[in-house]
């Protein structure tokens, strides 16, 4: 399989919220951000983004990938409850983008590299913070 | 040429401050972060770079390349005089990425996404801003 298509499989099994089937692609001992979190922190922090932004959705813009790295332009457009990324968004509509790359090893993702675009949301945002 | 090897000339170009040869590589009507700046403010933008962060050098720690996109995580280890990107940050010696899509039209680059990670940035600075 192409390693793009597995990654759209990803990109579709994170919007369908089956975090049980997240070892079929991504790595019992992923790093993140230069952190071995593994697959079971890697799972409850999704699970802590679908709590606290109740209509997340992942949508692919842009994609590459070469070899055994992706590289994502993630949109997102949804209403956060609360503070998110330390910023009070109280369920205001946001629209922010993630770039992240991703390192497959023996088909999964081994490694993850990513930022969030903090200032777009925040230049959203009411009383901007 | 390969676009891989594009860029990296392009990054080289950067690297040696030659914006005189920038032309080779971005396109005259480039768009910069969703906003039409062409070459003349995208050139002035790497010139206030260089004057900000007297030792900026452009590292690709990662790259991909598909068709018409190339995606950089770029390494930045350097010291930004005054302010940087809001904050204070005063000579201090930091360490901090970009990650930044760009569209190729014609051999050059037509339109660039960039999102450089502040929070990575902000903790390393005396007394957290």
């Amino acid at each position: 399989m192409e390693l793009s298509t597995k990654y759209q499989a990803y990109i579709d099994c994170l919007n369908k919220r089956e975090l049980i089937r997240l070892a079929d692609y991504v790595s019992e001992d992923v790093i993140y951000n230069g952190e071995r979190i593994g697959l079971e922190k890697y799972s409850a922090m999704l699970a802590g983004n679908y709590r606290d932004i109740p209509d997340l959705k992942f949508d692919i813009v842009l994609l590459t990938s070469e070899s055994s790295v992706v590289a994502c332009r993630l949109r997102f457009d949804c209403h956060p409850e609360a503070d998110f990324l330390g910023l009070q968004v109280n369920g205001q509509h946001v629209v922010f983008h993630e770039h992240v790359f991703y390192k497959y090893i023996d088909g999964k993702i081994a490694q993850v590299w990513s930022v969030i675009d903090k200032a777009e949301l925040a230049d959203q945002l009411d009383g901007k913070q």
